[in-house]
């Protein structure tokens, strides 16, 4: 802190589990992501209720990244019809 | 399977624990992500290398989901500006 460019920490709850994010981002940010996170682990937990903790959110990052790379084509496709 | 618009079915490594992942896309967009989350869940092992299997999934989807995010308000930016 201080001189790390005033970096937050923000305490978020992830699957009933607290994490403390420190983060260049403010925390309304961190918040925003962590729902994000949070929503998208109940969300498989529902759906594999029997899953342990570590592979569910293996799984979660595997579902987020899977939509963080099709916005990515996307915005690639973008740019490309602007050329 | 079969009825289900060919789902496939790949079988990918992520922090050295097998998962088959049941997809819409095909093996090559599933080993694509697969490899996304595992390279940032290395670096985040090697800056936290005392960190749970479980804490270490965890933040390795903190830190996809607000790349993800970034990258909607990037996404959301460039179609304000083309109206």
């Amino acid at each position: 802190m201080g001189e790390d460019k005033e970096k937050s920490r923000t305490v978020v709850t992830i699957n009933n589990q607290q994490y403390t994010i420190v983060s260049k981002e403010g925390s309304d940010y961190v918040n925003k992501v962590a729902e994000l996170v949070n929503n998208k682990m109940r969300e498989l937990k529902e759906l594999n209720p029997y899953l342990d903790s570590t592979k569910l959110a293996v799984l979660t990052a595997v579902n987020i990244g899977s939509e963080y790379i099709h916005l990515l084509s996307q915005l690639e496709d973008e740019k490309k019809d602007e050329d």
